[in-house]
This record gives C-alpha cells, sequence and structure tokens, in this order.
C-alpha cells in the first residue's frame, strides 16, 4: 500500500541483500521510520519488542531472521538454536511457528553451503504468498461488504475493527482491512470504527494511520465504546483478524476481541474474522489450549504519544505503587463468529468449515 | 477516607462558610489540589470539567452551587437560571436533578432573604446524608462479599470494578468501594482488577489512587482485559456504580460497563450494581430513554499523564487528522445485572425489586 504516495511493504530485502528493512512501527503514527535487520537477533528483537507485529509479518521476519542466522552458521545446531530463539519471541502467533518450520523443511536436507541462500528465497517467497494470500482474503471480504451496503440503501456502511489487522500486519494489503480497502476503493461508502486497542494502542496508532493515508474515512473510539454504538444501530458489521484459529473455530486475538464479539452477537451484528490459512492450528482441539502472553505491566502504566513541540513522549497514568496485569490476547469462541473470510472464500467457524476450505488440513500454498 | 493518614471528604464548607472546597481530581493521581469554589459558576465549571465527578458527587456539588447563586441574587428567576445551568453541565446524572429540586423545594416557600441560608444548611444536609448512605449500601454489599469469600476456602477473593464508584465519586465511603473498603477492613482476603477507564482514565488514575491509599491489593487493567480474566476464572464477583438506573432496572454508568456486564453474564460471574437510590429515574421506563452525553473526542486522541521528571503532560496519540467518537455512557440491560446494591439492602434487577425496596417510588431519605 501506499505511504504519501509511494508504495511500500512492511519487509523487504536490502538491494545488495545482506540485511533487510521493515517500517518501524513503533514510531507510528508519529515518525515514518525504517530499520534494518541485518542479524538473527535484530530480526528477534524487531518481533520481540513489535517494532514488527501482526501474524503474517511476524512470520515473514522470523522467515528471513532464521535466514539471516544461517550466513554465520549453517549446522543443525544452529538452525535449531535459531529456530528456537526465534519461536520464543511471541508465544501466541501460530504463523511464526508455521514460517519457522517451512524455512526449516526448505533447508535441512540441503549442504551447508547452499542453505542459507535458499533460506532466503524462501522468506522471499513467504512475503510474496503472504501478500497474495491478503488479496484474496480482500477479495472474498469485498462481497460480504457488498451484500451488507445493498441492505443500507446508499446510507454510509459503518464497520468496526479492532487493533491493526491491515497491511502494516502483513506484508501488503491486510487481512481484515484488505476488504475495506478494496470496498472504498470501488466507492461503496464506508466508515470504520477504530478501537483504539489498549494497552499498545495499535487501532489508535496504526489502523487510524493506515486508512487515513488511504483516505478511509474513520474514527478512533476508546474500546469502551462499542457496544453502546452496536447497541445504538451505528454499527453494520464487525471485522477483526487473529493471531491463532483452532481447528473448532475459536479465535485468538488482540485482547478485547472477545468483549466485541459478545455486544456483537448481542445485537446481532455479524462479527467476521479474516485470516490466512497459516493462522489455523490444527493441533489444537479448542482455544482453552492456546497459550495467553502476559505481557509487560508497564504497557498499561505508561502511554506514548507525541507532545505539542511535536517530540515523542511517554507518560506514566497510573498511581506510583499501583499494580498493572496485562494479557495480551483473549479467546473468541466460535460461536460468537459469524464466519471466516480466508485466502479460499467464507467459511463457518467450525471444523467442518474450515476443512471444506482446507481440506488438506494444513497450511497450504494460494 | 484518609489520605495519608487524614481523613477527608470531597466536598467541604470553608471554615467561613463563605465557598466549599474539592479536591481536584482532575489532577489525581499525580497530584493532590484543592480548588475553591466561591460561585455558581465555579461549581458548574468545576462539575463540567470533571474537577468533581462521580453522580453522588455531582449532585452534592450543584447544591452548594444552587447556594452560592442565591447569595448573589434570591430571586426566582435568578434560582430557575441557577439551576438551569447547574443542570445543563452533566445530561446522564440523575441526582444532579434531583440535588437541584431539593434545594430549589427547600427555598422556594422562604423569604428571599433566607433562601441562600437554607440553601446551604440544605446542601450540607445533602452531603451527610450521602455519607450516610454509602455506608449502609457498604454494609449490605459487605454481606455479599462475606458470601463470595466464603465460597473461596480462604483463597483471595477476586473483584473487578469499572470506573471510579469510590469515595471520590460521593462525599465519602463510595458506592460500588464501600464494600471493598469494608471487607479488606474486616480481613477477606481481597484483590481487585481496576480497570482503567479509557478514555479518561479513571479507574487507572482514582479508583487506583484511593485503593492504594487505603492499602487494599489491586492491579490496573486495561478495559480489553476484563473479558478474558472472567473466561480464565479469574473474576469472582464484579461490582460497578451508575450515574442512572431506569424503572425497570436498566443501567447507565460510563462506557464499556455493558462490555463488561456482557462478559460477566457469558462466564457466570455476579456483577452487582451499587447505588444510591437517588439514582434511581422513577420516570423513565427503560434505558433506551437515557440520554448518553457525547464528550469531546480530544479526550480520546490525547491522554495525560507524569513524564518522568515528575511533570505533568499531556500527548496526542492518534495521528494528525483522524477523527474520534466519545460517547462517555452506555445502558447495560437489567437482565445482564445480578442485583443492586442500595442503601436499604439488595434488590432484583426490575420494577419490582426496586420498589420492594422503595415503595415510595421517589427519592427517600435514608
Amino acid at each position: 500500500m501506499k505511504i504519501q504516495g509511494q508504495p511500500y511493504r512492511t519487509i523487504w530485502p536490502t538491494p545488495d541483500g545482506s540485511a533487510v528493512e521493515v517500517i518501524d512501527q513503533t514510531k507510528l503514527p508519529h515518525r515514518f521510520e525504517i530499520r534494518r535487520l541485518a542479524t538473527m537477533e535484530e530480526a528477534a528483537d524487531a518481533i520481540r519488542t513489535m517494532v514488527v507485529r501482526g501474524a503474517p509479518l511476524i512470520g515473514a521476519t522470523a522467515a528471513y531472521g532464521l535466514a539471516l542466522a544461517l550466513r554465520d552458521d549453517a549446522s543443525d545446531e544452529a538452525l535449531d538454536r535459531a529456530h528456537d530463539t526465534l519461536l520464543a519471541t511471541r508465544p501466541t502467533a501460530v504463523n511464526l511457528r508455521w514460517a519457522l518450520k517451512r524455512i526449516c523443511d526448505a533447508v535441512r536436507n540441503r549442504p551447508r553451503e547452499t542453505r542459507a541462500a535458499a533460506a532466503w528465497r524462501e522468506a522471499a517467497i513467504i512475503c510474496d504468498e503472504d501478500v497474495e494470500i491478503c488479496r484474496r482474503i480482500g477479495e472474498h471480504g469485498l462481497k460480504l461488504f457488498r451484500e451488507a451496503a445493498a441492505k443500507k440503501n446508499g446510507a454510509t456502511l459503518n464497520v468496526l475493527t479492532h487493533c491493526n489487522a491491515g497491511w502494516l500486519a502483513c506484508v501488503d494489503w491486510g487481512t481484515a482491512l484488505a476488504p475495506i480497502y478494496m470496498a472504498y476503493d470501488e466507492g461503496i461508502p464506508l466508515h470504520v470504527w477504530v478501537d483504539e486497542t489498549r494497552p499498545r494502542n495499535q487501532g489508535a496508532s496504526l489502523t487510524a494511520f493506515e486508512l487515513g493515508s488511504h483516505g478511509v474515512p474513520h474514527a478512533v473510539i476508546a474500546d469502551n465504546a462499542g457496544g453502546h454504538l452496536m447497541q445504538a444501530g451505528r454499527v453494520d458489521l464487525a471485522i477483526v483478524g487473529t493471531d491463532r484459529v483452532t481447528r473448532n473455530g475459536d479465535v485468538a486475538n488482540k485482547i478485547g476481541t472477545y468483549l466485541k464479539a459478545l455486544a456483537a452477537k448481542d445485537n446481532a451484528v455479524p462479527f467476521y474474522v479474516a485470516l490466512p490459512s497459516t493462522t489455523i492450528d490444527w493441533t489444537l482441539a479448542s482455544g482453552d489450549l492456546i497459550p495467553i502472553e502476559e505481557r509487560a505491566g508497564t504497557e498499561v502504566t505508561h502511554m506514548s504519544g507525541r507532545l505539542p513541540d511535536g517530540s515523542l513522549a511517554t507518560v506514566e497514568i497510573t498511581p506510583q505503587g499501583s499494580a498493572a496485569a496485562n494479557p495480551g490476547f483473549d479467546v473468541t469462541p466460535a460461536r460468537l463468529v459469524t464466519g471466516f473470510v480466508t485466502e479460499r472464500g467464507v467459511c463457518a467457524t467450525n471444523e467442518q468449515g474450515l476443512r471444506s476450505l482446507f481440506p488438506e488440513g494444513a497450511a497450504p500454498k494460494p
């Protein structure tokens, strides 16, 4: 997608192939800065500190990270070590694991001297595939948007989203936001309620930044507001991304997703989850088995933003001495989700629905 | 309650009776500052800018505001004008209207020269009554806490609350927090999850400040986290305050309350609403008739806190050009609320329940 008219992906190799570059998402929406990742450690750190975030982009960054590790040491032991280091950066995202496995599978039976180059090529393929998968998710979601818009008789379609499942979370396009961009581009009158998504504000910063850059009308709201807006008939459709979907259709996503899904159900608002099939964890029977990352309390007690003079600052909002708890994700039961929007179409939120689109039951190529 | 060992109310007349003083709650938890209100306009402004907030304290401040107005001009016209100005400060709070009416009733049939003094006395009585009402709410709520604690067999009782319904919202004690203080004081092992309550952070600032000052163990959480904590069995009981309860038991409270009530229902967590009977709006049949205050978008786009050097600052968290919407309250349907905790006991959340405790169907004296 474009920033100030210039097309970008979220991750790309440098021209000389010595490193990858990413957009530092911790600086958005206040600064647009590029970060160079030249070693596995730098890639792992970028994931850990959320310089890059979003399940697909985490996977792509980890893939390049593994390729970078193999340049220093292409032994099986080094491969395993790098794999484990990268896997430990974010415990909830399932296609982090998937991407790492894919690189490992691509190199393990090769001579050591060809491993790094093969991994680098495979990481690039993962990125290209992700772009194509997101484009297809957008096209399938677009059909739902057209149907919802048709019911509005020309009135603005109000869409609610939580966190950031846009192109900044992927390599390009995004998952939940891909159909929003496509609907907007084809002239469907559209307005997006953007949950700010405390504690890290990915909605207020990243989603608002993305939508604003593309010109999509939107308003940032406190995470508390979505239920009221639904009660008031001011939300026609909700769509979010996910970090992991279990075999039965339970959805792990950014903390707070469950609350919005409950409100959507209570007010008969369709609630869709957009995902690449790499996000499906066929090994887990249900959502209660998903490990939930507990993140630092300082994400709750402190808030970053822009001072009136334009400089960035972090303020503490709680009393000194107050503790904070910070679970990063919650699990939305499949029963609350209207449908999954995938690269192969829309399906029911249960194992039968998932298998109907992905009978191979594993991460497919598009 | 006490701050650094010294007992305070949230509003008190100056010794010479020329003004009232309040704690400036916009400065908490970072600064403890007293604000003097010497005119009706200053009282109205204190309510409007949330120097004072919380339904009972808004009522008490408005009562004193009306008394101050009568010192300048005790005519019927001036009384009506001041009444209307004060009533317009916060449209959702019902006992603002109740307190103003009570002052008007107390003075209207008096000679003009005695009106100001009578209003002042009545405002003081309103304050004293509020303290007694909150104490009784605490005692009735305490029974529920004892029962819930008994089921825990000595394990810590985990309580969730939203916004601030503590003594800072009242004259003393608080509504939802009164039983928490009493339970803590009698040695029930207790831990409170404090919703930060965006966009104004009354939980992260005021509730955390109150609980910390009293020594009650607590942790601030993002408003998104409560659903997950309930799913994980980490919440035994939720209790909140309210700005207005309609005759059928629907509850207007700080935006986001509805989402927590939905999650409580979905996880069979008891969800109580604590209220003085002055909060009951007998004139409204149901919650959809309650006007919902739309507040400034800057409350969403900006956040105040303490910089590392201790100074206070406000940072902007959204991209320049992004709009924000900011409904201040939502309505929790009566069906999601386990019980009302009032100064006369606990009742069912319907008209029959409310009438069983308040057969007179109007704001009673305790």
